[in-house]
């Protein structure tokens, strides 16, 4: 008895063969949403409209069917999925993304006043193209949040902590300059990382790097704000340029303004944070000592109170 | 006509020499508690019943009298001071002690519900000898809070950021340790500078540092308090040790903890943003550049929102 | 005897005073642009239509006076002069821009043969406003080519590397890249430098740096340029993102395409002969060693062959 | 026929499992204190009073036999083995424990003459916990003196270089000093470092040190003697501090004293000999290059006349 | 039926063996000097009047034939190879060494005009020992130009370089010296590499190295001219003694003259361009990224007009 | 009254200029043996049968007048003093340069066994021209042992060091080796330095450094020693080439045997503890702390003890 099939599935492995009689067919490996493996195998692969590749997302139709004792999904048809199906076989942030941006530009606009930089964030938010890719993108390859939805989760965290210390140091931190720095500081990482390549880098982001891809994002909504201060403009930029906090970690200056400082303190302490987590995470540790970290030169240590 | 004077000043400069006919004087520079210059000399010296130096402070009975154009204090009598007068002969924080101690311990207490860390701070609050130097001592010898009650300043500062970000990580951070790591961090500063020689390392400041100091300190109070669990003492150890973050900066061990991570952000933050301050003061920045700092490695920027 | 005199000055030192009664008058000292200084004094100031300030360029007419035994000018009137002028006062490449530029112009055409480079350069050259500024402004603060004209001598001459070593490693090389990275690497620096401050740095050029602010302009330049393919704004914008060579030298990505592994060395090797040259002339240094040099880390050495 | 035996081994591999009929049983591979291996099986395990690991000294009874061709050891009991026990099973110094112990006493004994070190020495070589950890520790995890013993063998070696060098550097040395910090420079490891898991680090000697563990000890030791110089105390724990000459090197402290210097300078020194020895004995190699040492960063020679 | 053979081969990996009935012989798998691989045996090995290694030429005389369904080759005899044989097995540049030394020759003396660099060159140039290995010699063990004839191939490129550039900065620069610089700045790797050993270092390389090596052969050179100035072979030696640029890379000294400096830019760049295309060959990359190289720190990128 | 004077002295000033008949006349500043300074003056220099100059040597005669209430030296005839008389105005080792050679090659020749290593002894006590130098060189520019005899008394220090080392590890060190290498080890210092110009590096000294030039003068020794092993000759130089110990101060290689290893040790032993003795001096620390030395990185500490 055959099983019928017809749902969406990632290429895991694919190997392009022919038959005896010198008729074409693929086998592959597939991925379910679940991320449960299935063997397939497609006769006449010729008949394709597609070039199917690894990595690619298919809606298949076809026969879950026992060969040689073994399961194997029979490929009657095939169909390229769109991008936005990929988000789908990828790791997620746990929390949603909708309401993650929801929250994101609730206290974003509860906290802002200044003129300018609330027709900065306008342009931002009202930039579609941009606002789908920010909140499904991760926020690193491999280091932290890297999985879809982390970029927004850790902009969201940082963002919080902004507005946190701003308050803290009210004296000194203009609150307005420091949370669009930290809206901004890793925007550019929707053009430096390809989710479709498994978070791989893409080439403008391995020849420029997220800061300049950042600042060109953020330097294009300026541009269209009839005289947005020059000035202001400059220390917002800053904050990208500089919130590596050192030039051998990849920022372009030092951070040279109470905003500056502060975001580049919070973006690392949020980044390790969730470093930490995902380490324990990955090791499996109740308590007691992570592996050794060749990112952050350390074991980490996960006391019976954390 | 003579002004008769009875008044406490630090000595500033001091000359010891002999009359024509042999007998001994002394020369000297003196300054009132408001920063305010005296010359003064007094005859016969060697009447005094102690050995006067640069850097005492003297109670100085006598008279200001017109010496060739010139006021000068003749000097009846001197006594030496007390250490307790220096303080106020130094640049002081412009927090009041007291209140700072009445509001860390407030916010300490309020925040704490770990029986042993309790025990801990009890033991630490009525070690009245080591109260009494931590309120009054500063934080650093001249990059931050180098200043009279400095130390107590930059503690309270840490301390509140860390209950701050013990509440926002509260899934990650033991709050009863990281605060009995901010109110320790720095502790061994009463031991590594020396008020009475303008803020200058001590001989054990400079062969051990304050963190060893520290340590012991910490160490002391934790032997005496019975069955205090031998791993918590480490975790809190381990936030003193740790806090300079890199080893390259001074950290006996790299922060392995979430609560070392978080520790070590926040004293380099709260140690930095009253850098920047200090430095804009000492400059006279209203709004620009300051000079470059050669322990920072940079210029700052001073904006009119700031 | 009075001398009548009218002509342009650079104002070096300024005060501003009161006569005993109460007439506002200015003491100046004057550099002409030969660099010989002068004392002048100007009374009733205030009927002055601009504020004069240290740096400004005016020109005074008055008379040269003897004044207590020195010559002194008695100012009658002084106009304010235009920036244009200020470059009269300050030290300048013994090349002339306008005939650099030419010849910068005239091998840069005759070398490229690839549509849209050539599109960039007319871009380039056509942008009056950049190019005004790109002939006259220093290449440097104080290390090498640090004088009027001297960002296009050295941009001149390293696009002559450019050209020589494309046709060496032709094989290799893409010459159209690499004349316009050559062309672009140290655009930025028109905003970074700020001629009318002794050749300080902007606020833009402390915060951003001549990297960012040059990569600006260049994708300023390519927005206007209908479908300038992405791939080749992304090979000429990493070659001014990389030409420091080493991110702990300032470089925002290393060098990653032979036309970037290039550009690093021509930039670096002709900076540097330049220091060379300037450091010996600054120490009189016909043959034998200079003085030792805090950037260079070393003393160099001119043989008698040199 | 079945060979009985009534020994000691230690359990190299464990795994705990049931029989068909639901009997637990473990199988292990067992090593004899020689390093030989034997595979061992226990039925009804669970009789055990105790639960056996890995890492476990277990003292057997049972039977040698064959099994499907393979001999094996049918056990009938287990007893866990004492800490003592272990030693019997680790990698072993080639020298008598026991005879170090005497030689550094009576070595130290006779080069002391100041009444403060002589009474310190009594303190720890009383301290007879310590003292039985301190002559058969490790000296380090793996880089040199890493075995049984090894401890006490680096500090005696170091001891004798320092009575050398006080002797060639009298003018200049405190032999008291020298000696005492010799002797405690690496006493922490004994609690940085478990034997009973394959010489890794503890939680206390990752979180804090063995610089900072062994302080602790000494302080322990000094705040029993009388009058003990407060002086003298930070100069003998300034070279526990400071011993490891650079702070990139784990250097609390630079060596700021004569006896600092030559300290960090033995102690490097002696390390590394062994290092090199046990490079070339690991690499086999009686002439010519040993293989690329990571941590010594180059390969080391043997040349015929070593 | 079984082939004859005659040929040199390589011995790529060899075992000395007994027969059962105790006569020697040996397996061999063999490469010939197209790199193809084939099983050899030779029975009755003792009688060969020299002992065959692993890494041998050797002159084989046998026959080919089936051994159970594999070709072996049944070796008869075996005749020790010369050392120059060897050259057949290694990879090779693409250029006749012996088209490269008259190139070499031809514009090293067309350039000249200094007669002690003349003879300098000459001495070189008829010391056949040295201009055998030189014309044979790899640059490096694996890093750029690491193939028989690259030393030759990259001196060659180096030495048109430094023409080029002496020409282009004709004012600063000797180009006798530069050139002299050029030719001997690897030399000394003839002796460093040993190509009998896959490109390894010799003793003498790995315990001095090629700059002290090199800097020996030249001052040999020198001291067998008469009166050859001292100032000039210091200025010689200077470049082979500092073309590594910098300490940390090498250099015994910073290049402190204009050629050492040239020298050390045209050296550097001339062996990452080589670098950069083995790279790209390695990993047959046409267009795109290589994969991520350790000494170059980065990976490169290949764009489709190189 | 005039005292006659005939006596030497080394010009420490001098202006040449003509008196108002125009007769050519010099003013100098003279210091004698124990540094005493006398002005001088001399009529008529045109006279002189050479040119004096700042630095030389001179034999004075001429008679000590009172000018204008001051005394000053009216030079009569002034003759060129030769370079050895230089020695005696300079600081110098409180060690006798003839004993301390004595005591040199006595411990040396009794500890030596290898013939080649003794015949290299040989060929360097017998070369007069370097012995000359080598009892009178300073070991360094003002690091240590910065005086004349320096390089004797350091490197005798060195070799008695090398032979305790030795001795105690004698079970890996080749004794004659080490000593080798102590002997030669700063000896191309001869060259690197010049004593008549203030201890300043000479061009070569520069250019090439001691290290090479030091393998230069062995080498010169061992060409001439009849087939002396290849491999001790690198042995022995690989110690000159390393005893710094680390590429970044200046080792051309890592230490790779024991000896070099050794070596690299007490080397910067003796000379950091001749470096302590020195900046004690230089302060006039009797007790307490030395000011913060740019080379050590640190302030040291000198207790009663010491």
């Amino acid at each position: 008895m055959e099983l019928s099939i017809n749902k969406k599935y990632l290429i895991f492995e694919l190997v392009k063969s022919f038959t005896k009689d010198d008729r074409p067919y693929i086998r592959v490996v597939l991925l379910d949403s679940k991320g449960e493996q299935y063997n397939g195998i497609m006769f006449d692969s010729n008949k394709l409209d597609f070039e199917p590749e690894k990595g690619d997302i298919v809606e298949i139709s076809g026969s879950l069917q026992n060969y040689n004792g073994q399961m194997q999904i029979k490929i009657n048809n095939m169909l390229k999925g769109s991008i936005d199906d990929l988000y789908d076989f990828l790791p997620k942030s746990k929390y949603d993304p909708d309401l993650m941006l929801n929250e994101l530009m609730d206290i974003v606009y509860k906290n802002l006043d200044c003129e300018y930089t609330i027709k900065l964030m306008d342009m931002f938010f009202n930039d579609d193209a941009t606002i789908r890719q920010f909140i499904k993108h991760p926020a690193a390859k491999n280091v932290h949040h890297a999985y879809v939805g982390g970029l927004l989760e850790h902009t969201l965290s940082v963002v919080k902590l902004a507005i946190i210390l701003s308050d803290y140091y009210c004296e000194q931190v203009d609150k307005n300059i420091l949370i669009a720095g930290a809206i901004f500081h890793d925007l550019g990482k929707i053009y430096e990382l390809d989710i479709t390549k498994g978070f791989d880098y893409t080439d403008s982001g391995k020849l420029l790097g997220h800061l300049i891809l950042g600042i060109d994002l953020v330097r294009g909504y300026i541009s269209k704000i009839e005289s947005f201060p020059e000035s202001k403009a400059n220390l917002i930029l800053h904050l990208v340029a500089s919130h590596h906090g050192y030039i051998e970690f990849g920022a372009i200056k030092k951070p040279k303004t109470y905003e500056a400082l502060i975001l580049h303190h919070i973006d690392d302490l949020d980044a390790k944070i969730n470093n930490f987590g995902i380490l324990f995470e990955k090791d499996k540790v109740q308590t007691g000592w992570s592996s050794y970290d060749r990112l952050l030169e350390r074991q980490i240590f996960k006391h019976k109170d954390n």
